[in-house]
């Protein structure tokens, strides 16, 4: 580079886990390379999804000026007014939340969200050497490089549950977990990406509880979750309450190209969330919001993401977990995190002779896009015996890939281990 | 607010001037209120652009798996592989320049361009210090919070030159500008925003050749400029060089609603912002892209640019001029900075008895939205005597409008001054 960088430009300007898996889905998607996308998380294309969607593309051009009006004209920085309503009176009508528009914000994407989130607020000390807390690790590798220096994360290692002999599950250390006052927001994605766990309710409670103990937010990346897309295969319950911020994304209900998240927030910070769309791209896109905003009124999203969507990937789950115990050589051992939601499975091989970047490379070369579960480990007091173990493995595409990718991923594990 | 805002939290969160137009500009157009709005910058609804606009997505509906290529992939962080190579190809044809996909990057608007590229480079010296120089002020009012703490802007105030009566035009002050080593960017508008102004070619070359002479970016804000939208209506040539980034923009050509920007750079800055986007935003929005990379490959775009937007603006201006010289009152000094491009005008009161964010909410008072002028006044030494005594009036809007909103603040001026 023939001009000097910034911190801010070597931070977020330099190769980073996400950028390298954000430029393998979008090659993969575009088509101009042939692979098996077991890689990022593209949502996969439900025909009886993309028909709402093409439906709702129709009655836009068909109803006055509404092409017109998306197309040509600023949003405001908060999102638009008709959008911001139908979120939150669906919300309050589900659920009994306390919300109106003035705790609805749109941002262009929930990872923008995460942004804003993850560096506007501060600890109770001086805010140099704010922390943002990870209670469970691995955590998504898409904040990883999103905390401003010279903040950081902190976490605790998981506990490991060991199930029957090919799986296991992570818990959240209570006892380990310190809210010291540096603390400046605890976040979790739930469902987890990228474990596929979703923690329990109880442990949703004592995480509430503990922000609003420290008087600090707790901020929940539900990109995968309930109410929609719904993406969960245990018993659950969506959670707001007071100390919560909770961040809802269009894409995997299959928008992904439209760049639509939501913040679900006291009034306060949903203005301050507005305040810096302004500043950092004066205001969202419309199109998402215009697509879903009749679908929140009527309930038509939250029925097909209970009825459509959850049932896809719940029957691909099981599925791509049965070609991984099929394909899999019975001698190698591997354990596969439970699959209670999201579009992941997470397998850690215990003897795995090369590192999971080594063995995402190697796959890559054959043709199959994986994620190396490295990047899922950070803010950690020291390395963890899983992290250069494990590899994150998307189930969305087309069955036949999500096969071959599985056969010969273990094809490769067999001549690594066999 | 209940939680500790960080430094970040409190300088993009607070009010500013850009939330504060972006609100207006929002609620107006959303039509929740009615305004005449001569406020933000939200382009003209021009009958055969929108013709051009509603075609295509006639097209894409009617192109197989094409709405749902749009509404359900991903995107690289880079941009579309179709939309970056049109625009390249579009670009060297048309002027030589040597540019490929790897000068391409799109972001999700070029407000967020403008976030990365302020931040991401350093001066010479210690990185804690860099400062951004504006090379001429005023300047856009967006820029202003996008510096982040510590950094900071510096500029110098501008030679004003008198032109009869009530005309007037800014000049960049060349000897007093002082590229000191911790200048990390130079960064202008053109057309500036607010006041119309067009930098000349030879005022352009000046600061490339100090830019390449000192190792910084010249950073190019092209939002309003050529070959599009192309709102130039004096002689001028665009200009891309080695020591250039210049940042385009589909918002004025009728598309904000889209939010997509264009970066054109050297290839190491363009992996840098590809990169900037994943942390920050995963990828952009596909829409924009999408609509206008079969117009950018056969050059319509160019051509509407020239012969459809740039005459509409034109008369626009003449004809807001008009207005403005028939319904202030002769007695008042009023002077209107030259109108050489972009959709604003800029009229200096120098003997206003109010400030001009007085002048702005007594107008929105009587249902005129106007933007003080104060919000463009920064890092200049001192206070400069035009910072309270302008404001920036847009002409895109309807004719009615744009005529009962001038005769209205005329009578204000009139009811303060006369």
């Amino acid at each position: 580079m023939k001009w000097n960088l910034s911190t801010f430009g070597r931070q977020l300007g330099a190769d980073s886990g996400i950028d390298s898996l954000m430029q393998d889905l979008g090659t993969a998607m575009s088509g101009s390379q042939s692979f098996h996308m077991l890689g990022g998380g593209n949502p996969a294309h439900i025909p009886a999804i993309e028909q709402v969607w093409r439906e709702r593309w129709r009655e836009i051009m068909a109803s006055p000026r509404e092409v017109e009006r998306i197309l040509g004209n600023y949003d405001t920085p908060q999102g638009s007014p008709a959008f911001l309503e139908a979120m939150a009176d669906s919300l309050a009508d589900r659920y009994g939340w306390p919300v109106s528009s003035d705790n609805i914000a749109v941002v262009n994407g929930s990872q923008s969200a995460f942004l804003y989130l993850l560096n506007m607020f501060d600890g109770k000390k001086d805010g140099t050497s704010s922390r943002v807390l990870l209670p469970l690790n691995p955590e998504y590798i898409g904040y990883a490089d999103q905390v401003l220096a010279p903040r950081a994360f902190t976490s605790v290692p998981p506990i490991v549950e060991l199930i029957g002999d090919h799986r296991f599950k992570y818990h959240i250390d209570f006892d380990r977990l310190q809210i010291t006052p540096e603390i400046a927001a605890i976040c979790v994605s739930r469902p987890t990406n990228p474990t596929g766990n979703v923690l329990t309710d109880e442990e949703m409670r004592r995480l509430d509880e503990l922000a609003g103990l420290h008087g600090i937010p707790l901020i929940v990346d539900n990109a995968y979750g309930a109410p929609f897309p719904d993406i969960i295969f245990s018993e659950t319950q969506p959670m707001w309450s007071e100390n919560t911020i909770l961040v809802l994304s269009l894409s995997k209900l299959g928008l992904p190209g439209t760049r639509t998240g939501i913040v679900v927030a006291p009034p306060e910070v949903v203005k301050s969330i507005q305040s810096i769309n302004a500043v950092c791209g004066l205001a969202n896109g419309n199109l998402g919001q215009a697509i879903t905003a009749p679908l929140l009124r009527s309930g038509a999203l939250y029925d097909l993401s209970r009825d459509v969507i959850r049932p896809f990937y719940e029957t691909k789950s099981k599925q791509a977990l049965a070609w991984l115990d099929q394909y899999l050589p019975a001698e190698v051992p591997y354990r596969i995190h439970v699959s209670e939601g999201a579009l992941f499975l997470w397998i850690w091989f215990p003897e795995l002779p090369v590192s999971s970047a080594e063995l995402y490379a190697r796959l890559k070369q054959r043709g199959v896009l994986v994620v190396s579960g490295h990047y899922f480990f950070y803010g950690l007091p020291e390395r963890h015996e899983h992290q250069d173990r494990c590899i994150r493995l998307s189930y969305a595409q087309a069955a036949e890939d999500v096969e071959a990718g599985i056969a010969i991923m273990a094809e490769e594990i067999r001549s690594l281990m066999g």
